[in-house]
């Protein structure tokens, strides 16, 4: 029996983990969970997973539930996600929290030994170094659920050290792939959480259109698999079917394909080096599909992309910046507060703001983050519609 | 450094073998070579390779050559192909003949404990059981140089026990694909011989159009990977640019992909499960092919492909007499003797006439082999055009 922590269990990656879970009652047993705000679905999901602990958003929350489920402890905030994610029982921590805060619990998480099924992007865009060398001192197993990085660790399988060229990473292309970039100025949150091939949150459908989330997945890569910046490569496949590729040293690709179904990812992750059927898994015919397409990345169309690279080469807190800024920008598009193409400029003009001249640590690093947030915020206020 | 027979030096895989070797004259060797008619290929060879030992297809061959190299030993025949593959001084065989002449050298070299770098597939077609179980006494390795079965060689490193639930062998459709079953009836030879993706010997490219060839592969691929019939897919994928696929129990599938360049799966064959750069590689640019595309097999349209699942699940010399009586219709053809559709009828008609009830051993399989060959010769000879 696999005792999991899962920190972000209403979120949908949180979803398809209990969907997973539930399909093998028999190997998966969710120990603890999280959830920020999404009190109704939490309560469900204590009701049907009956977790020992329980992390939630607010003080409020935790009175209001810790009377309705008197058999199980609670936590509020960070204190409760870090608490999840250490519990004694807990073998691995699925972390699908988004944003900055999943890095804290998974550090914690790893210096007490908890393997780690990673879908929070922050955490190593944030703190790669720290969190790999952490991991590595503790032999605790790094395991990537963000489809594009299980794509590249099911083909590394079985590969020997140093015979991989490149990683390929693949692109839907997001909303507005087909747009040009004039045509950008003008479009809708509405017309932004379209998109083409996978149902996701909010926020990373609007990093999609940005091509941040790829951006993002970038600089995890980097870290994830040790590989070089030069060495990793940004394809577009509007179909979402080759979910990423490596490139072997003697020009062979191996390419992971498949249906766009989160579980698969997730439940690799759990199973890992075993696979299980997913139960009711999706209809997949390549040859009813029939085409898939690759084309070039514009990286002029696409400027977050090629500003990862930046700020990954960069290195320090670059890519805290990067990611902090966007936080804010996207989270203020959503709410309607600035328009589409201020996204990118707040990210670009964030990270312009910012210099490195001496190596940071992780606690200056998580200070940055902070301070860029509050930038970036200012500037919006000030600036209105900029 | 890794010392090398190489079965059938002068055709297709092996000028590609030869390259491979030349291209890392401080990892390959080649000690023992064979060729069945190509003299002056032969002889550049002998020169350039200077192997201790080679076999040739005549007496003449071996009375002429021994002369102008007094410091080779020379063999003739199936003799000559034995003691190549048996040498002393050989690690691994790579077994690129045409046809059912590769099957006692490749035995020979299995029992004298060789690793087998397999091109031929009449090999296993013939005596799957029989040489898979010898290699697994002998505790020798068979690599798969077809890139088909490499392709899925490939993908099935560091794949657990148990976690794989198809293959999926690609089939570019060969010279006619495009054509109706109709228009069929009159192609000639030369536009057989064009295949669109593959530069190969004249009998693979017929065997191609036909998809005999395909047919040959999947019983190949049902012994090399030990993989039930039902669960050995084919689709038409006219790039050829993935080489073949596996699907995993929990629905993702694994592809390998690349340049069409024997050199590849040759090399790797040679290296595994290590890899070196291709040297002087292929462009291959996944972007600038631009698509993929990928349609279901009609089994109507490529009847010999429907015939190999019929053979292959019946066993015993059944597939042994569908490749027998191809070898010499396919030939028949390339002579002009016979009509292109011609191949198929008299395939179909030796395996309709053969009937097996008892369980054969493999002295007879080879009996039903020639039996076989010396009934559709004589069907050739006595109906003419049929």
């Amino acid at each position: 029996m696999k005792k999991i922590a899962l920190l972000g269990a209403t979120g949908s990656i949180g979803t398809n983990t209990v969907d997973v879970v539930l399909a093998y009652p028999e190997r998966f047993q969710i120990v603890s969970l999280t959830f920020h705000s999404n009190s109704d679905k939490g309560a469900q999901l204590i009701e049907q997973l009956k977790p020992q602990y329980v992390g939630v958003g607010s003080q409020a929350m935790k009175t209001d539930l810790a009377s309705r489920f008197p058999e199980v402890e609670f936590g509020v905030g960070e204190t409760g996600l870090v608490k999840a994610a250490t519990l004694e029982a807990v073998d691995v921590v699925l972390t699908a929290v988004t944003g900055s805060v999943g890095l804290n619990p998974t550090m914690a998480a790893i210096d007490a030994g908890k393997n780690i099924a990673l879908a929070n992007k922050e955490t190593l865009v944030m703190a790669g170094q720290w969190v790999m060398a952490a991991a590595l001192k503790k032999n605790v197993t790094i395991l990537p659920v963000d489809s594009e990085h299980s794509a590249i660790f099911q083909c590394l399988q079985g590969q020997k050290e140093g015979s991989v060229k490149e990683l390929v990473i693949t692109a839907s292309g997001g909303s507005f792939r087909d747009l040009t970039r004039e045509e950008l100025e003008s479009v809708t949150l509405e017309q932004a959480l379209k998109h083409p091939n996978w149902s996701m949150g909010k926020k990373i459908t609007i990093d999609s259109s940005t091509m941040m989330n790829k951006g993002l997945e970038v600089i995890e890569a980097h870290w994830l698999f040790g590989t070089d910046y030069d060495k990793i490569k940004v394809v577009l496949h509007k179909e979402s079917i080759v979910h990423s590729m490596i490139v072997l040293k003697d020009g062979a690709y191996l390419a992971q394909l498949g249906p766009s179904d989160m579980r698969e990812p997730i439940q690799y992750a759990l199973t890992y080096p075993t696979r299980l059927p997913i139960k009711n898994e999706k209809k997949f015919d390549l040859t009813e599909i029939g085409q898939l397409n690759f084309e070039p990345m514009d990286f002029d169309r696409f400027p977050m992309l090629a500003l990862a690279f930046t700020v990954g080469k960069k290195g320090g807190a670059y890519p805290t910046v990067y990611n902090a800024a966007n936080e804010i920008a996207a989270t203020a598009f959503i709410e309607g507060k600035i328009s589409y193409l201020q996204i990118e400029q707040l990210v670009q003009r964030a990270v312009d703001n910012y210099s490195e001249t001496t190596e940071v640590t992780l606690t200056e690093v998580i200070e940055i983050d902070k301070q860029t947030r509050t930038i970036v915020e200012r500037w919006i206020k000030e600036e209105g519609q900029l």
